[in-house]
């Protein structure tokens, strides 16, 4: 199965590679670009064919590994 | 108008990123996956109407600044 997982900061936690963005965006002379956000982007190959195994062990990783859940948030999706 | 947009090592392009991400996953004793490739999600607003002007808009970005397209290849959604 692959899996794709989502990792953004947390609504209220400042974006610092956000902003450089939409500086950068704006020198450019695209006005219009606001609100920029970046996260990651994390896909993978999981073993075995039981799905709600592999559900359990990504919800795993992301919780120990993927994100910081102090400030981070994820969407996980099995496919 | 809300753009996402997720940048991506092409397919031969190694990622380091990745590899590092595989070989803590296995010492966290998940040896079932395999193929780890981390890519970037930016999102963003941009003002305006006008859908086909938006998207152009987003293209150009993409091209000259939010991805390398030398290495990396992106997919972008105007939503």
């Amino acid at each position: 199965m692959k899996a794709k997982v989502h990792v953004f900061l947390k609504p209220g936690v400042l974006d610092v590679q956000g902003k450089a963005i939409e500086g950068a965006v704006h020198a450019l002379g695209f006005g219009g670009v606001s609100g920029v956000r970046v996260g990651r982007m994390i896909e993978f190959d999981i073993a075995g064919d039981d799905r709600a195994k592999a559900e359990a062990e990504v919800k795993a990783l992301c919780d120990r590994l993927l994100a910081n859940t102090v400030i981070e948030s994820y969407k996980a999706e099995l496919i």
